[in-house]
């Protein structure tokens, strides 16, 4: 699955922010795959891109209508459907991430049959996947895991992607959740794939690669969430990373719907390697990321400060100071990316 | 789900008895449930049961038509089609384990309707689950977990029920897989769930129920099987097992269709509890069931005996010597059944 680029971000008529966080997050980080957005009347949503007609976005090559924002219940408002159609007739794909399939709509499909149109349900995957096999496979994987969800795994991971390359790293994010499957244009649900092929599915999204090569792994859930942590576990084993991230909320005390209290990120580490290390023997954690947005910032210093010694590892916010010393932390332990025959002219000529 | 019973089971013309595990499974468990089989020319496979046409089988009051084999692929044969559409035209439900869906077929789906028959394909879960929760529900539960796919935890599962019925024990066997839905005739297919939904569904098959009411659930996978691993866990966290029994094959040395070495019984004890007090602090294994059909009976009582003394368990082979020193187990730990007014005056006339 390749979604073609630029978008057309579609925000229909939501009546808060919040509703387009999925078009945020690909504003804030594919900027560039944006040609605009295009609201309805009364939308109270605004990603910042120019507001722009189906034809105007056809006209700037829009290839793809993204669907970024949710409504309650994650269905396909009836009222949206003539701005899909519309954009189908006007030569665009179109991908959403609701829980509504495209095709289930009789009109949306017929439009899509009668102009060639692919249409992306990116939570219900549709290819089939291998069990997973357990292989050691080469090139290198690096993986974000929480303490609970929604702590910052998929940010800190594109954080990581930007920072590794910007250090001439050889690294691609690897989507296993919605918005980041938009963000990189590819991935997985894995949250949505059949159960027996979780760890197939993070295999076939982790494949053989140059043995310089990172993966950086989005991440799902937590291995001490009691409704997730089977998807965790088989991200993980298939994922086989050999190194990984702890992405921790300091200020959250039970786990995210549930009355389960937050693990310590001792005891992520601790299961982490003991789990992971069944597919890759090497497993090692390389720092903490660490979601500091509900501290003000000398107690975000402070607990950055603690969490870094009390683990003997680095710690840090990558909203708010950035991913570099764990950028660091990779390169001290798997080697510094190898120079690029121009990026090492430069450096002759530097010396 | 509940498949009506009495069943005629389908054999079709598989070519060897394998291919009718499925059925064998059913006859070995629920005979009274079968009213007969139903093979086509050239069937090799044999259950032993009274060979039946269908009209002969709807006089015999079958209300279910299963189709107990598998051919190659896991397809439905287009040969079998007739008779499938024949038993509805008789009045029967049809249930398969295929991975073909019973209502993909047009002339199936169309006598179905005609009829009212209902298509149970117990490999594509129709029900929605909510996530798990993770709260201590009320009641009993006993979880088969293994050191490996395919050791005997459906076995030993139903051998429990068995045992702990003829004790006088309130439970039930929890099918989590397609030959368990059919022997009990209802259950959910644990890996054919998506993944976000495998400990959701896991405490649904075992919701609360009486003090002393014990859920006998089959159990998935190895918790150190790199395919599965996230089933086996979801499984776990979702049915929350006061106890559990550890299956295990002695001769296996790497985990079925991996070359991922077999855990030893002492650390799937170990991981099992360290995972399993997530969602049940008091979780405890009871005892171990070996596989030994490999082993003569004196290499059998051999391994039973060394294992028993290693793990400071009760250890037994439940088809060759039953299950009463596990069945003991229980009741030990966990109190006899309290006595039904009918028992304890049989009890009476004994004494």
């Amino acid at each position: 699955m390749e979604i073609a680029k630029p978008y057309l971000l579609f925000l229909g008529d939501v009546h808060d922010q919040l509703a387009a966080k999925t078009a945020q997050g690909i504003v804030d980080w594919r900027r560039d795959w944006c040609v605009g957005q295009l609201r309805l009347e009364g939308c109270k949503a605004d990603t910042g891109l120019p507001d722009k007609t189906i034809a105007e976005a056809a006209k700037a090559g829009a290839k793809t209508l993204v669907v970024g924002v949710v409504n309650a219940g994650g269905v396909l408002a009836p009222h949206w459907i003539d701005s899909i159609v519309a954009a189908i007739e006007a030569g665009m794909d179109v991908a959403t991430g609701l829980h509504t399939r495209l095709g289930d709509t009789p009109k949306i499909a017929a439009a899509a049959k009668k102009h060639g149109a692919k249409l992306f349900d990116v939570r219900h995957p549709t290819q089939t996947f291998p069990t997973g096999k357990g292989n050691l496979r080469s090139g290198k994987r690096l993986l974000m895991v929480g303490t609970d969800c929604s702590v910052g795994k998929k940010y800190t991971a594109l954080a990581m992607e930007k920072g590794m390359r910007d250090r001439g790293f050889d690294a691609d994010f690897r989507a296993t959740g919605q918005t980041g499957i938009f963000i990189s244009g590819r991935g997985v649900a894995v949250d949505a794939v059949v159960a027996d092929f979780i760890a197939g599915a993070a295999e076939w999204l982790t494949p053989d690669a140059d043995p310089m090569h990172w993966d950086v792994v989005e991440g799902q859930g937590s291995l001490f969430h009691p409704s997730f942590a089977g998807v965790t576990l088989g991200l993980l084993h298939g994922a086989q990373p050999d190194a990984f991230i702890v992405c921790h909320e300091p200020t959250r005390r039970t786990m995210r719907g549930v009355d389960t209290p937050i693990p310590s990120i001792g005891e992520v580490i601790d299961l982490t390697i003991a789990l992971g290390k069944l597919t890759n023997p090497a497993i090692t954690c390389v720092g903490l990321s660490v979601n500091t947005e509900h501290l003000g910032e000398d107690a975000a210093f402070s607990v950055l400060d603690r969490l870094s010694r009390e683990y003997e590892l680095p710690a840090t916010d990558p909203v708010r100071f950035g991913v570099e010393p764990l950028v660091d932390a990779v390169a001290e332990l798997y080697g510094e990316p190898e120079p690029k025959p121009k990026a090492r002219s430069t450096a002759r000529r530097a010396r």
